[in-house]
């Protein structure tokens, strides 16, 4: 039997938790190996539920063990870059949760880490790897569509984020959290560099979430290197669902990804048509999250780079500070490759 | 640690590796012992990958592992009944795939043979845990849509099937391995029974697979006990997708279950909006095969009596009979409970 | 100029109504000439707010006027084939709406009356003019579909029929008032002939319609000459919508006709997504029933023949006969040709 | 009979033609008197078409009727603020396809003229007389979304518009052309002004059009008075269809409005699912066009105000103003009220 992917998972919330499940029950070519929260309890508990030995406190107590390979960090965005340099200096390949880092000094640390240890380094970009996603992106280089004009993206999360994720503190403003993955999409989809921003935000329907740096919604104009242009909108209490579209729209044709739709249930009365919506991102993009950690174990295991590279968090990340720059300054702002 | 059912799963095609799959994985409160199939090899092949000790080549030779606590039975049609009968025989629950049986004399045998047992069957019929058909069965319950008056439902399979399935003969025809599912919807969802039926069919496109005794589309006209009427059709080669959508109309409302897309992607160009349509059951019901194994585990488990029956194998197989009665005899047949 | 149909039109309800207003605004090849209703009060008012000088109180009355060409016959189904027998033997081309006559005897007199008189004669089946339908026939023509396997339709109103449209007895039951539009298509669509039927109807949601003869809801199992199977449902009290939608099923390609949405607009809330629904046949076929008119007329003023011929009405009320028959005597009819 | 509102057309493109057809044929209350157009053998070939005596080369000369009550302006955008002063300084009611003006002097000017003359003026957004409009702006008022947050629309036509539209000079650049109409939508769905604007452009498939000061494509950012936000993008060479859609983000629920597809068929085959695609305005708006005017002759008869003002046409222009600016200058701009 052919050697599998040791791997160990730093962060158990929503998140990691369902990476944790996914290489236990769905990645065959890896092996589960330990599982590291600050939340010890909560370390202690998912690795009881998915029948695994190690639990720990720390990702520093967690590389003790021998069999990992890999880390996976589904940490809040905060601790993402630090725990990118420690694992690197333990010589693990890695799997990063977006995004790469909440400032691009860390960011360029990370990296630096990485390439000094000469480990691997994916970013969490899962959309690339949803299937319509993927379809869209073929159907892109095939030249379907023509040129690329125009990209859109909305993001929009369902349920008003609690006042204590604000208070917090770790984890980024929406830009980072949020728009990063239209972020990603727009520079992968389009297959071009966003060189400027302007962003428009609104704390209008809860004034107290400025007093955090963050906003309620957002709309945030690109453009391209050459010549497209674009718009990203986020709002993160939309309250009818998880409503995630995008649109690229080309010289020759256009796509457009995403649909309202949770079950294809239609219930029909005297007052019209309602269908059941999409709620979650975990449930939306399911075979994403799943695919993105097959592709990652599959790489590492057969020495090949991982698809998502650190430099696409980074390229992300710089896209994410010129949209905060903006909306903090009141005007456009160039993204500074390395700037 | 609570103790797991242990499962056995006889025959490995492509829906029981299906199952077997979700046994091993994603169904925490079960084990999988063992897997048997006609063809050994395949047996074998499934157990390495999915990394389990034991395969064997018949359903009497893996009853021999002790730790088989259940048995999921995912043969050919023509078989499930015998090994109905033998598992039963042997003190274990069985999930058996539908239909029943492929006559009510063999369906009737098997389901004394789990009475004289005292043990637990289930029967397949895993629409009813697709998340739209449930969501549509509570709005029923809930009165939503009044009285039921109508019921339709549509069943469609993409491919041709290859002459070699008929050939073989271990399957029913299509009332039997296709539509018997809209007849348990037709049951389950309308809370009410199928008195009579009335079936056209035509092998117009394909009159080979007629000396095989079966069709490639059928419309079947119910007639209910209460007053409501419906119509299920199937067709075994739509080309265009796997195409299941049903429709309870009611007195104050209706519901639609069903969607023709497969990925949320449209693409756009000056020949019009073209989708990706759903094109296999394992997909669309990717989510209700889980469920059904889930939900199944946990009643054994739990002594509890399974959701989905015997009894509702029984009645489904009834009205599959008296639409093939009806097809040979070219007038519309009763249902014959118990008949 | 050239010289215009003149055209009267006789019933002016909701129906004939609309017809009327068609020919005075939208059809510049038409005078509308003068209006004739029994109830002389509604003619001589729809006759002011259309600002044309005649109306009448009966069709013989109408006929004195010279300027009239053609006759539009949109009374009740029960005057139908008489008042082709008037005009025909006037000498006036004749657009009649749907159904051509109430029993077979009626129907073939109103053709002999027609043949004889040397007039044409186009019934109104106007849903073969909706663009919907016509791109439908379009590829079905063109081959995209390959042969046909299996014909669908749906027709479902919206509101419960007030009681006193069953007492006047001056409409034929569902078969002959609705279904006789999808039996039409049946035919048209197919490019073949149904042979036999088979229905099963309910009047369990309102039991008091059964001493007119007439039913709530319908199946009508098809059978065709050359091997392609049907259905066809009826219903006339759906409360959420009006609901026509068709199938057309092939060994190649499938078309779907039909949607439930009346405007193209969605409301999202915590409750899901909701769409206002499609109400009434004159909203969703308002360009059909134009364009059936601007045919008529043009292929009268240009001596051509009709495009929806009294044989098509013919050949649509004999599988509506059958279809009644086979509800009155629970068994299969067969569609006499002529019978 | 009641005295009906005497209009005449001036411009008889397109745009023209249709309110030609629909007050000659559709407006009970009004009377089509002439039309004028400086083409005038266009004027006297729709005069003939629609059967009306007079046709004349210039507005001028149709006011020398004195049965005109009314004059509905649809000459290329750069005529409209001259034609409005000269119908109003006849003491004519007007309705003026958008924009207003193409520069904030000239609209003020025509402004400054109708209110001298003590006559109305209305402004052609049509789109607020569209059923999937209305019905939005009704639930809005109604509170069902809560707060507006966030307003977005994408305006985008099929054809590549030929050079020689731009070569002609007599239409204003994309945002006074197209985008006008979102900008209306942005005021009048929102029930807030617009306050600053950002604008990036494209004309990278279409180098050409730059030397027209006019561009293929342009994602707008808005920011309203009370703390909302919004985008607004035009295509004009989208190829696959016309589509127009809009979206209300609410704090408790939102509203999409629009739809891509023309007709409701769907094409089924292995190669997926098709529909045909929404291709121009004046049929996706047909309904809007005719209630419209169906409006505006109503409120000119019974001496009411019209309901979209000129005010209304100049906000909106002041918006497409600052857009302008925007693009020109390269950062974001201040809508200048009367500025």
């Amino acid at each position: 039997m052919v050697a599998k992917l040791g791997v160990g998972v730093l962060g158990v919330g929503e998140m990691g938790r369902r990476h944790a499940e996914n290489i236990r029950r769905l990645v065959p070519e890896s092996r589960l190996v330990a599982i590291a929260d600050a939340a010890v309890d909560r370390a202690h508990q998912v690795a009881t539920e998915l029948e695994i030995d190690h639990s720990f406190r720390s990702l520093e107590q967690m590389l003790g063990c021998k069999e990992i390979d890999a880390v996976l960090i589904s940490t809040p965005d905060k601790f993402h870059s630090e725990a990118i340099e420690v694992a690197a200096a333990a010589g693990k390949d890695i799997l990063c949760e977006k995004p790469l880092a909440l400032n691009l000094a860390d960011a360029r640390r990370a990296l630096d880490a990485v390439a000094k240890a000469g480990v691997r380094l994916q970013i969490g970009f899962m959309r690339r790897y949803d299937p319509a996603y993927e379809s869209a992106m073929s159907r892109v280089e095939a030249g379907e569509i023509g040129d690329p004009v125009v990209f859109k993206s909305v993001g929009r999360d369902k349920d008003v984020p609690p006042l204590a994720a604000y208070q917090s503190g770790v984890n980024g403003m929406v830009f980072y959290n949020n728009t990063i993955h239209d972020f990603d999409l727009a520079r992968w989809l389009m297959r071009d560099e966003v060189s400027e921003v302007h962003s428009y935000t609104t704390v209008a329907i809860r004034p107290e979430v400025a007093q955090y740096g963050d906003v309620v919604a957002s709309v945030v104009n690109l453009k391209y290197e050459h010549g497209a242009i674009g718009n990203v909108e986020s709002y993160v209490q939309a309250i009818y669902g998880y409503d995630v579209r995008t649109e690229i729209v080309g010289s020759k044709g256009s796509i457009f990804v995403g649909s309202l739709e949770k079950t294809p249930a239609t219930f029909l009365s005297a007052s019209g048509g309602t269908h059941i919506l999409a709620d979650h991102f975990l449930s939306r993009f399911a075979d994403a999250y799943l695919a993105e950690v097959v592709d990652f174990v599959h790489n590492m295991l057969h020495d090949r780079p991982p698809w998502v590279t650190g430099e696409d968090g980074l390229r992300a990340l710089e896209i994410a500070v010129a949209a905060e720059n903006s909306h903090t300054r009141g005007k456009s702002c160039q993204v500074m490759a390395n700037g």
